[in-house]
């Protein structure tokens, strides 16, 4: 099956199987996806957890207009971005690059004021729609790498950011929810999979120029 | 090579092999999988600019602060999200809906009023920085499906999008340029291609619970 045929057969699951579990292999492919997506400057404005624990997940699911996925799914990836996107943040960044490319910090000041003056220039509220886009491209690739694997998903964006931040005690850590994906199997009996698929024909998606 | 070596492969590529273009079938598999990527509610609140012509990437790039692969990658897509979405927006959506699945709008009259009610309880600027969102889901999906595919791809924020839209005479169609990537073959001396990806560790990008 090719990566369109994977796409095809996706969809947003609606109803999972609470019995199967993704194998631990399954989800660490899942988390390194999540970690080799782009984002600008490669500043990864967010931290994802991995939500098992099952009364957590009652909570959430609670904050979430009750949607079953949050505890029928095997496991929830909920992407949390950073709330201060500042100067000392770059500076962990930059000396994340020096460590890894094993290049001295004194010989990466360009590329840090060049960072520092993108973030710098955005007001407070551009930042943080800046920000949560980035963990959006994320929850791109990780929906696709999902598809690519034959794990479901679902992407979902309706829930209570506020209760989801308390429930997690995301405030202290700097964090706050910005999106999540439920990922596991489809119940053999979930409508939703047997949908055709609604897109845009591409004449109507696509303009040539 | 699996999809997470794909996706440790590619790289943000700045400088483009000019001579390289993406056969009709590759772009066509990368549309597709930007026609097929999931967004909130389906409603798809983007379209997708394919830019070719030579003097529209001049001036594109001008307005990209210069950036060289405006003009040396093989195609340029430009996400470009609508700036209205209203009941009407929806009703087309709804009608899509009718159409791809066969059933009387009639029976969709819960379904439509559940997203025009979802729609309508966004503030404007909420429902800008919520489009814009969707876009990025799509933009994650290409970049993947590139990956994937072994075609070069560079996401790109950096540009005025007040120019490209009227390089582009968005605003006429009530459409607002919102990122876009950069697709083609990467030279073989783009330093940046052998520069050691940069990441954050599991331990310190994920937070299990």
């Amino acid at each position: 099956m090719s990566l369109i045929d994977k796409l095809e057969w996706r969809y947003a699951t609606k109803k999972f199987d609470p019995k199967k579990k993704l194998s631990a292999e399954q989800l660490d492919n899942l988390l390194t996806a999540i970690q080799l997506a782009p984002s600008a400057h490669g500043l990864q404005s967010y931290k994802v957890l991995v939500i098992e624990d099952p009364e957590i997940r009652e909570q959430l699911r609670e904050a979430a207009y009750g949607q079953p996925q949050l505890t029928q799914a095997s496991h929830v990836l909920i992407f949390a971005s950073y709330t201060t996107i500042d100067g000392e943040f770059v500076n962990d960044f930059i000396g994340n690059v020096a460590k890894i490319r094993e290049v001295g910090i004194e010989h990466l000041e360009a590329y840090r004021q060049s960072i520092t003056g993108f973030v710098d220039r955005l007001a407070e509220d551009q930042k943080i729609t800046w920000s949560h886009k980035q963990a959006y491209i994320a929850l791109g690739v990780l929906l696709t790498a999902a598809a690519e694997m034959g794990v479901d998903a679902c992407p979902m964006e309706g829930f209570a950011a506020g209760k989801f931040d308390e429930i997690l005690g995301l405030k202290e850590k700097g964090l706050t929810a910005t999106v999540m994906a439920t990922v596991g199997f489809r119940a053999a009996d979930d409508e939703f999979s047997k949908l055709i698929k609604v897109r845009r024909v591409k004449e109507e998606l696509f303009i040539h120029v």
